[in-house]
C-alpha cells in the first residue's frame, strides 16, 4: 500500500473513532444523570483503574502499555468533563462530588 | 438503563477503541516506513492539523472542538512515538528526520 491508501485507511479509522469517542462520552454523561439523581459520589477512580487495566489487557500491540494507559486517561479525563459541563447546564451542579 | 447496563455499553465501546487504535497506530507505522524509504520527512505538521480539523468537522457532539482537538493530538502523539520506538529497532534511526 501507498501513502495514500495507508492515510485513506486511517481516515476510516479515524470517523469510527470520532464515533464512538462520542458514544462513549455520551454513555458516561448518562451514567453521570443516574448517580446524581441517586447521590453517588460521581468520581470513582477504582472503576477508572479497571477501565485502563481492560484496556490493556485487551489489546494486543503495536501500542504498549504506557500508550493505552496516556490513551485512555484522556478519553477517561474528557468524559468527566463533559459530564461536570453537562451537569453545570442542568443546574446539577450543587449535587455533583 | 441502568449504571451496570451503561457500563457494560463503554465496555463494548472501549474494546472496539483498543482495535481500532492499535490498527491506526499500524497503519501510521506503515507510513513511516515507505517514507522512510523515500526519505521523505517523517513529521508533517499540515497532515496533522488536516487529521484534527476533518475529526472535528465529523463529530456531532456530545465532544466538543476543543475535547476532539485533545483527544486526536493524543492519538497522533502516540502514533508518532510508535513511529520512532519501530524506526530505531529497524536501524531507520540514522535516516529518521
Amino acid at each position: 500500500m501507498d501513502i495514500a491508501e495507508w492515510r485513506d485507511r486511517i481516515n476510516e479509522i479515524d470517523t469510527e473513532l470520532v464515533r464512538l469517542l462520542n458514544d462513549r462520552a455520551a454513555a458516561a454523561v448518562e451514567i453521570g444523570h443516574v448517580k446524581r439523581r441517586n447521590n453517588q459520589q460521581i468520581y470513582d477512580p477504582q472503576r477508572e483503574r479497571e477501565i485502563i487495566e481492560r484496556a490493556i489487557g485487551l489489546s494486543g500491540g503495536p501500542l504498549g502499555d504506557d500508550a493505552i494507559r496516556r490513551l485512555f486517561e484522556r478519553i477517561i479525563d474528557e468524559s468527566r468533563r463533559l459530564e461536570r459541563i453537562e451537569a453545570e447546564r442542568n443546574g446539577e451542579a450543587a449535587q455533583a462530588k
